[in-house]
């Protein structure tokens, strides 16, 4: 083994650290005053990096944000996948799915405002973005729906609207907060009102698209 | 009648038309560039009137924007409030709003985007806008939903949370047509892709809370 590759490796783990770091901090910002609001110089510092640092790693403030994002997208993907994949019942799978993406954004509730400012921003970092991440768990979303209008479990309807309504189930909620908030939902977000929200779009959903909505998971 | 009463109510007409030109222009104009980018002189030019007219209606340029998200607001109210009041089964009630607000986000479609910059912009303006114009709307959906269960037209669940969901299937579909675009959905909003949505919509909303889905509506 040549010195060189034996320096080279620590080198690459805190190359991966600090890139991680500058991503954290820039989520926080970004989160906290928007892609426009946000200081490189802030982020920077927050991340205990220097400001050439952070343009060396991400050229841009807004290579950055989209960084953030993607970085994001990247992370549910990979639960995502491997949730759609699994073997068993179609009903199953698809509550599974469900679960996981609730929680994924309770989790990451920081990113809920900056996915939204990608949704706005749009243009081709969004495509980008869609077409890498979005595409293949709608595939592997649809291939689900597939098995189960094929086996009887969910009743006949277009796939891609069927879609399109569980995510609008799950996701709303979360980017219609600040209304709700203003409409009086005291607790809307808190632990009790989350598990609430999350047992009535399961419900909502067993009782739009199960054909047989009660009857027990295997 | 005296000759000053005579010549004021053209002067009120005309006073109205102005109002109304300038929201329309400055619809036009946030649609189009967002509350930054929308210059109040154009507005003022395309309404046919000069700039310090448009201050004389609107004192400032987020006065104008917050004028245009209420205008818009409250005509929907005007026709939701009706139908939601109306008398007969919750069952066709209900439908018959989620058709109303379905059509109206797409006769207005270039208030989408206007709506959503003040969904994201917040504070307090939301808040009045929210308390003076949705919840009156939230109130007499919740008269419904709780008529439906009484009646068991709608299975039990919590009217809030179903409120939301009913909600979320209407309107997601428009927040997220950038996503659906890139995703590859050629037609998802000319006349066949939005009816149906709008049929997959109605049908989910049906199984997902109708005890007898398949029950022919009065």
């Amino acid at each position: 083994m040549s010195r060189a590759k034996t320096d080279l490796r620590p080198q690459q783990a805190r190359s991966a650290e600090t890139r991680a770091a500058i991503l954290a901090a820039a989520a926080d910002a970004f989160a906290e005053s928007g892609p426009a609001g946000a200081r490189t110089g802030a982020i920077a510092a927050a991340a205990g990096v220097n400001k050439a640092m952070l343009y060396y790693y991400f050229r841009s403030k807004s290579h950055l944000f989209e960084a953030v994002v993607e970085n994001h997208f990247a992370e549910f993907n990979r639960r995502a996948l491997e949730v759609l994949a699994a073997p068993g019942p179609a009903r199953s799978v698809l509550l599974r799915y469900v679960n996981l993406h609730f929680d994924f954004i309770i989790a990451g509730q920081r990113h809920a405002r900056i996915d939204q400012q990608m949704m706005m921003t749009g243009g081709r970092p969004l495509e980008r973005l869609v077409r890498k991440h979005f595409l293949p768990r709608t595939l592997a979303l649809d291939r689900v729906l597939e098995r189960g209008m094929r086996t009887g479990e969910f009743r006949r309807a277009d796939r891609r609207h069927t879609a399109i309504s569980i995510v609008a189930l799950i996701v709303f909620y979360f980017s219609a907060s600040q209304v709700l908030q203003f409409l009086g939902q005291p607790g809307a977000y808190d632990r009790a009102g989350l598990k609430a929200r999350k047992r009535e779009v399961l419900d909502f959903i067993r009782h739009g698209l199960f054909t047989d909505p009660d009857a027990p998971l295997s």
